[in-house]
Order: structure tokens, then sequence, then C-alpha cells
């Protein structure tokens, strides 16, 4: 749209795209949106759907404790997975007020659910938003969502038209509070968009408002970036975790590129994600790094700290053997929580800080406390302890949580490895002898290889990707996965349906909208010395399709520089409909490079 | 591109995409891009063009400096601006065999460079590739550029191709060197893409060759993420500034929209630029951020560091005030740099350092090296370092470079700004007193504001944007920009013109490419007590339409949350064409969301 503003010019037309009017922004607005047939009606027209019940049950790994914990929403849907079909007699139902809610961490598509749901409630029906997240829900923040507001936020990034918080829902009172602002809002549904905490939360208000006698539905919608949400065949995939790991893709992409460029840095880059390393598997798919760590194979084949940082270290010194003396180590940010050695040197640091927790604080120096603490470690602990750089033992036995415990989350566990790293690659350097020649574990070179490799140096600069990842603009396809979680939603509402947590999946052959009774996905676990109910985590199966594509390369990509990548996403064009390369391979398609919700329409509000 | 191998399925498929071979870099390899009407015979197939001289004559600063340095030089070209035409008589060169390398950090579209060159010097001529710049220059790593690796590298990211490195020809060693790399690969030719440095290294070389009688072109090609290249009307921006602004406005839009959604954070984002704040302009023009410093602002108010703290803090505050408690903050790489007191203070350090070195050293804690330097600082320089970050004023006085200098290029400034701003916030906290009510730079609040505001807290998170905006996939305008600056350079060679940076402007008319003499782009400058020929670097211009209509605007988008975002670069659809604002205001271009370089042709070669 070019700016011919005769008084003052372009510069006018620069003021004018302030508020999220970028021409892009004004473009994506206007992108058609891929919509399940199940919810349109023969002229094309969305309309809710229907539910039947689908053949399967979701049984929690503690089917007992669940049904304690949640005997009355069991008893309505029978832990029975519902599925979305096109009603026999279309229904007309009208009055019903729905209001939804954002948790925990921004994604990308948030607001396609508020128009989803907006879609499908029709003019008929009422949209309220609740600001601010759980703490809205309990203050009663809530307002009416105008038609003319989702003209603005449709396709777009980012949570901040209701913003979020990370409240938990726990206390008697806050209960009784969520029950008030329900009630004086006279709310037939309430949707609740967050991670496994907040879906969680949103099954135990379900079943307190049963109890209560409270007729509301309260139907929860899976976002995570970290793509821990996930049920199998049922729900390939949260949403945000496509836009996340394609914008992290991008950079890792780019950084590759560079490091081959300028042909002298190694790039250490962690990225996001606490639990699962989902987010590394697929970023280490889509651009084919010469390392990347998976949390979850460090701690099933038990690797210690020093076989983590010999390994990245080795595939550095075999590249300097062929000449490339650069690179990118992928780095999932929890990893250091999942080096079986660390839990063990963690568990056993806080319960020493517990027991002697005012003899600690009471030694005048970090001197005095190490040697007070190191005689109470198991040797292979204090050992552990006494090979990490200094900052991060001190960090270790000073900064403690609210619960007097380690902040393992603060550990940086980049610094922590390129410190490593260095160290033992300098020592590669200064005793080539250990390392190179014959015998267990050591590397073939000739002695001219090994003079050169003295004579490089190593660059490392570090990276993390987090933030940047979360509010990006939907791709094509969390545009269309999220809207249509939106209409399965508000359909579950319509249809007086509570507990479940609306999925959509089939992204090869038209999606496919279900509901999963949230019950069935709730297991016990103990958490600090306390049973909590939780939703499980869907973290990377080591036997998974995409974990085998990713080991049967990573060799090569380790050895040769072979990188790729994805590139910026695209919102038009031949690469604009892609779907994470895991995803589609834990699914058994044929094919990543074009998915299928559907109809695309372009969504109009009236 | 649909993977249905039925061997081993989608597994293979990914496979095959390593190597660059991503689904998004086979389909950007195909796209075409926008050439110049000179460069094109009747029947549309790329030929080169000629040259007539344009009536402006570009003077240095300093004209006899330069008529000192380059006789030869100027002598010939009389620092006159040529500009391409269509010959007369096409002429049918062949034979000739033209060089091309990379120089300094890598920037997107080099690849194209190179492609242009193939394309205008066609199959009667031959292209060459230096590996590892001018140090491959030097040593002679030279091969020939085969046609099929063409299709490989167009329209791609990064200077994988050829690689790059920062060696600076300067010893009569080295140019005998490059003379003899030159006569031995009997070269007509050689192309340097580079940055300030490397042109003027161009221009030395082409002096040089003169000089020694070897008929070989010198031709410079503009390449700079900065933009610090740049020639008013004849050079609007170098090559690799579109690209890299665009993937850090679009990160920065993100984290915009992450702040405004999680409703806790703000967002310090240090982004890549030493000497230039144009990025960070740019950004700002794209994004509408809550801060953005300019160092070149900073360096002409005469802006003191806790003027510039004071400044941010108030900004925090009075969006505070508003219940926005969130934002972001831009600061360009090199602003410390420009705090006119921050200059005077380490011209004194290094004075002292060196007067007082073995002194110094020899002090055994820096509890003594402090109050050693201290009486021997002026007292507003002494004063200025007590208010340092503790690990910053260490840095200061320990860190050294190879000239015994203050590494101030080490000084984290976004680091030392969070930790003066966390400072100054918190005693406005806990001074209200101080800092609301009436009086000169007081703010006005209620006293429930000021309690609101003391109840906040301030979570900063710092971030750094530089590597991965270097080798990002060149944007539409940045792949023709190169392409078409490939032309012209191999053009230029053709016409046996030496000594001339090659230029293409008026994106907005079909564009233009020029040829302009080095010597008139050169001056001399002081360096570290040196005089040294040099280019001098484009800066932001605080008289200019772009800065105007940031200067304009940023109160506004100080004080509400005006941000918007330009999203990922597109390489399809309605905004894919886009050139960078600043760029469009300061050429006084109507328009800057659809560049016009040509008629717009898949490239083929033959």
């Amino acid at each position: 749209m070019p700016y011919h503003d005769t008084r003052s010019g372009l510069g006018a037309g620069i003021e004018s795209t302030s508020g999220k009017h970028s021409l892009f922004e004004e473009e994506i607005r206007k992108l058609p949106i891929s919509i399940c047939s199940v919810f349109l009606d023969e002229k094309g027209t969305i309309r809710p759907a229907a539910f039947r019940e689908a053949e399967t049950v979701l049984t929690s790994k503690d089917l007992d404790g669940t049904l304690r914990v949640f005997p009355l929403t069991v008893g309505l849907n029978k832990n029975m997975v519902l599925e979305a079909t096109s009603p026999q007699i279309p229904a007309k139902i009208s009055g019903k007020r729905v209001a939804v809610l954002f948790s925990g961490g921004p994604a990308a598509g948030g607001h396609n659910v508020i128009a989803g749901l907006k879609a499908v409630l029709g003019k008929d029906n009422i949209l309220l938003g609740i600001r601010k997240g759980p703490k809205g829900l309990i203050n009663g923040d809530v307002f009416e969502v105008d038609r003319s507001q989702l003209e603005d936020i449709i396709n777009t990034g980012g949570f901040d038209f209701l913003g979020t918080d990370r409240t938990k829902i726990k206390t008697p009172q806050q209960f009784e509070k969520v029950k008030e602002t329900i009630v004086k809002n006279r709310l037939d549904g309430l949707v609740v968009v967050g991670g496994d905490d907040s879906n969680t939360n949103a099954a135990f208000i379900a079943e307190y408002l049963e109890r209560e006698g409270v007729q509301c539905s309260v139907i929860g919608i899976p976002k995570t970036i970290d793509g821990d949400m996930a049920v199998g065949k049922h729900l390939p995939i949260s949403f945000g975790f496509d836009t996340a790991s394609k914008i992290y893709s991008e950079l890792v992409g780019n950084l590759t590129q560079d490091a081959a460029s300028a042909v002298k840095y190694w790039h250490f880059v962690k990225l996001m994600g606490r639990t699962a390393s989902k987010i590394t598997l697929e970023v280490a798919l889509q651009t084919k790094p010469a390392v990347a760590l998976i949390s979850e194979e460090v701690a099933e084949k038990n690797m210690s700290l020093e076989g983590i940082v010999e390994y990245i270290s080795n595939i550095i010194t075999e590249r300097r053997l062929k000449g490339i003396n650069h690179g990118v180590v992928l780095v999932p940010e929890g990893v250091v929580e999942f080096i079986p050695e660390m839990r063990t040197l963690i568990r056993e640091l806080n319960k020493v800080l517990a027991e002697y927790e005012t003899d600690i604080r009471d030694l005048p120096t970090m001197e005095k406390k190490r040697d007070f603490i190191y005689p109470l470690l198991s040797p292979q602990s204090a050992q552990l302890m006494a090979s990490l750089p200094k900052e991060i033992e001190e960090m270790l036995i000073l900064d403690r949580d609210e619960h007097g415990n380690v902040k393992v989350s603060q550990i940086e566990t980049e610094k922590l490895l390129i410190d490593k790293v260095r160290y033992r690659v300098s020592e590669i350097k200064r005793h080539p002898d250990r390392f190179f020649g014959e015998g267990h574990g050591k590397l073939e070179a000739t002695p001219e290889q090994i003079e050169q490799i003295r004579s490089m140096s190593l660059s490392i600069q570090s990276h993390f990707l987090g933030y940047e990842g979360r509010s990006g603009k939907p791709t094509l396809f969390d545009a269309a996965l999220t809207f249509n979680l939106g209409l399965t939603a508000g359909s579950l509402v319509l249809a007086g349906k509570t507990g479940y947590m609306a999925a959509v999946t089939d992204f090869e052959k038209g999606g496919k909208a279900l509901a999963l009774p949230l019950s069935g996905l709730i297991t016990t676990e103990e958490r600090k010395g306390k049973v909590e109910a939780v939703i499980e985590k869907s973290l990377v199966d080591l036997t998974s399709p995409s974990f085998a594509v990713f080991a049967e390369n990573r060799d090569k990509w380790a050895r040769q520089d072979l990188f790729s990548s994805p590139g910026p996403i695209q919102h038009w064009g031949p690469t604009s409909r892609q779907i994470p390369i895991s995803v589609a391979l834990d699914q058994g398609y044929s094919d990543y490079s074009n998915f299928k919700l559907g109809e695309v329409r372009k969504v109009e509000f009236d």
C-alpha cells in the first residue's frame, strides 16, 4: 500500500503503521484460514459441531487416584474421547455467555483461539474476555469482546489482547472467587488457554463447579511452545510449537551459515524449553547442526557432565581434523537437570543445606562454607561439584528458592558447557598424546594434522533463543490449528460438555476435531515430597521416528558441514504450509510441506 | 515438494534436505530477480553496460591528501562519477579473467554479487573465486567458478561459497604477493566485496597496480550490515543492511509483542553496529519501541551516562504511571563510545595506563591499582569511573588490546545500562519525594499512583542481536541490489575501468547503475595518532528525514504502547518488496513497500 499523503508524505504513512498496523500486520489479518469441514454447513458458513463418543478411553497412569480427585467429572465423561461430527439437526443455540483467558507464557496463535470462539458462537451468543489470566478470573476482570476487536486481532501474534499471568488457583478462597466471577457474569462456559498446569487447573475448576452445582462448561486449550503437551494420535502437538521452533530454526540456520561464512566461530545456542527437548530436536532436524543435545537421551543413557563435554570436544576436534573450525551446538535449556549425577548432587545439596542451614549461613567466607559442605556430600558429588566453574559452585551454595532449594533453573547451562569445553579443547592442544593415537577413545590423526589443530583458536559465541519465539506471528499452521481449537472449544460449550481439552488431529487429511477428557490425561506425581495431580509432560521418545532420523544422521552432520536452513517463516508462497518435521515423522505422515486442515476460507465476523 | 520415498519414507526426504537443500532453499534458488534495463539487450538477455561520465565529481574532504595518495587513479578517473548506459555497439568481449573475494563480516547477498558477475561475464569470459578473503588473495588461493555452482548459490545467504577474513593488505610484501597472484592468474579484474576498510584497500591496490604497470581493473562492492557505507543519492545503502535490519526488526517486533503479552518484562536489546546507529534507527521506525538510543545524538547533544540512565528510567516510570510496566529498549552496540564523558575517561585512562604501565602492573590488588589511578584522572573522569559497576571498572583497568589501550568494544553496554537503570528505578521507589511532585525534572503523580509504582517489580531481560542477522537469506531487495552490483562491477571490468566502487541507486524508478571513484570517497583521518586514508563512515544525520520522523514520534511511542512489527522477511506475497523505511525517507521516495530495480526475470546461466 503506497503512501501518498500530500501533507507530510511518507513520514505520516509510517506514523500510521504504529499500534500493530505495519504493512505485514495489515496483510496477515486478511489471510484466509483452513477450517475443518465439520464446522461448516452446506453453504460453507461456520456453525458449531456436535459430538459423539469415539471408541477410545483415555486411562490415566493412576486411574484410582484420578477417580478420587475427579469423581464427578469422570462420572460424566467416563474418560471417553469425543469426536466432533456434523450435527444432524443444526442446533440454534442463543444467549450463551462464554469467557476465555490466557494462562502462562505467550504462544503464537492465542488470538485465533478467540477468533474461532467468536466465529462459532456467532452473533446470538456472547464472548467475554478475562484480562491478565487466572488472576483476572479470580478478580472478575471481565469484558465483552466486540466483533470489531476480532478483525484487529485475527492472525496476529502474542497474548496482548487479554494479557496473561501464572497464578495457580489452589486455595478454597480462590475457587470461591472463581465461582463468584462465573456466577456474577452468568457464564455458561469458561475456556482456559494454557499449558499442562493450566489445563490441570481447568480440570479442578470443572470438578469444583460440578460439586457446587454451577452449570458452566470448562474447556482447556493445549498451548505450549515447548511442545510438551501432546497425546499420541489424538493431539499431535500443542499450539505455538510450530511458530517458535520455526523462528528458532530460522536463526539457528542463519548461525550455521554464519559459522561457515566467517569460518572462525562456534555458536553455542541455548534453546527455550526446560523439560522436553522437543524444540531442540525439531531445530536439529531443520538445520543439521554439528551437535544437538537431547535432555531425554542424557537421562536415559545416564550421561555424565564430563561425558557430554567429551562428546562435544571430540566433535570439535574431528571437524578440525578436516579443516572445519566452526559449527553450531544446540543446548536445551534444561539439560543440566537431566544429567543423573547432577540430579544426585543437587538432591544431596538440598538435604545438606536444609539440615545445616544456620551453620552454613553463619560461616563467614565461601571458603569455609565449602570446607563445611564438601565432607557431607558423597565422594562422587563432591568431585562433580569441585569440577564446576567457581561461579556455578558459589551459586549452588548461596542461591536458594523460596523453599530453600538450589535454584537449578538458574544454572547457566551453556556457560557451564562452554567453560568446560574450552578447557578440554585447550587440554587437547596441550597434551595431544593423551587424545590422539591408538587406544580406546583416542582419535586418529597425522602429526601434521595435530600441528594444524594446535595452531587453531577456539572462538565461541553464546546465544539464548527464547522470548523472541513466544510472540511471533503465528505460522499458517498455528493460525489454523488455533482457530479450529477455538471452534472446537466453542462447540463443546454449546453442547454443554465440561472437563475436556479441545484437540485437533489428522493434519494431513483435512483435520479432525476431538475433545479429550482432562481427567484421563491427569496422573498423580510426587513433586517436592507432595503428591500432586498433573498432566504428564510429553517428552522426546527415544524410540520415536523423529529421534531415530536425528540419531541416524547426527554423526554425518557432526563430521561434515551439512547444515541447511528453513529460512524465515513464510505466510505466502510455496513453503508457507509446512508443519514441524518431528510431528510429521511421529504421526507417520508422508509429507510435512503442506498441511490440510480443511477448506481455506477468509473469516468474516458478523 | 512432497516426499514419497517408498524405501524409507519421510526420513529419507529429510536427509536429502541437508547441505542447504531445505524446501525453502530450493525454492529461493528459483526466484526471479529484478534487473536494471541497462544490462538487458532488446531480447531481454543480460549483457554488459557501457559507461559515460555523469556530471558529478566526488570531492574528498581532503582533496590534496588523496591526490598525494592516489595520483595515478585520480589522473585517470578525475574523481568523476560514471553512469552505466546501454552500449551503442554491443561489445563482444571474450577471454577476460575476473576474480572476486569477500572481505570482513558476512552480509546477505554476497552470493548474488558472484551470480551477477558470472551472468555479465557470460560464457566467453572466466570468473574466478578467491577463498578466505584478502588472505586468499595474498596466498593465491584461487579457483575457477563453474556455471553449475552458480545455480547452487544464487539467492542464498552467507559468504560460505568463498569464505572471508579480515586481513588488511598494507605491507609492501603483501602488495607484492597480491601482484603475484594477479599476474600468475592473468587477472583482468579483481572485485573486492567489503566494507569501508576493504574498499579503501581496493583503492590502494588499484593505485599500486597502476604504478606497477599491471593492467587489472580493481572494483569495490559496498557491503555492510551496519549501513554505514552510503553516499547520498549515489548510493542510498550498502548491501546486507536491508536483510539484517529486517531480521532484527522481526525479533524486536516479537519482543514488543511479548512484553505486552506477558505484561511484566522490559526487554533491553543491544543491536549490532559499533559506529553508526542506522540499524537501531531503522528497527525503531519498524517497531516503535519505548526507547531507542541513537549514538550520534548522544554525541551531538553531549549526553552523559547519568543523563541517558535518567532518560530511560523516566520513560519506565511514566509508563508505569499509566499502568504499563513493560516495554522494549533498543541500545546500539557502540553507544558507550559516543558518550563524550566516557570518551574523555577512556582517553585519560589510556594515557595513565601507558605512562605508569609497570607501576600499575606491579601493584598486587585491584584496590591498590584503583588508589593509584584515581588521583591521576580529572575529577569528572574519576567520578564517572567510580559510578560504574565494579566489573566494568575492573575491566577498564585490567583488559588491554595489543596497543595497550582500554578495550572499549568489550564494555558490556546493555549490562552497564541495565545495572544503572535498575538502581535508579529502585531509588525512585525508595525516595519518591525526590522524583515526584513539582519542580524541575520532577514527574507529576497522585499519591495512589506513587503507591502503585512502589509495588511494581522491574524484570529486565537482556538480548544481543548480531550474528543471526549477518547470514540470513537475502531479502528480494538485497538479492536484486547485489545481483545488479555484480552486473555493474563486471561491466566496469570489461570496460577497463579501475579504482571504482559499483553502486546502484533510484530504487523507486527502475534502478540506475553507477561507478563511484574510490579516491573521491576517501579522506584522511587521524586514527590512534597516525594519519590514515579512510572512507568516511556514513552516520545517522540528525537533520535527515528518517531521524526527524523518529524524533517526532518517539515520545508518543514511549508513553503509549504503540509497537508494531514487520514480521518475518517474506519472499513471496504482498509485503516481500519493502526497502528500509529510513532509506525511503532519506531518499525522498514516496513509498517503501515496492522497490523497482528493473525487469523481474529468472536468471539462467549458460
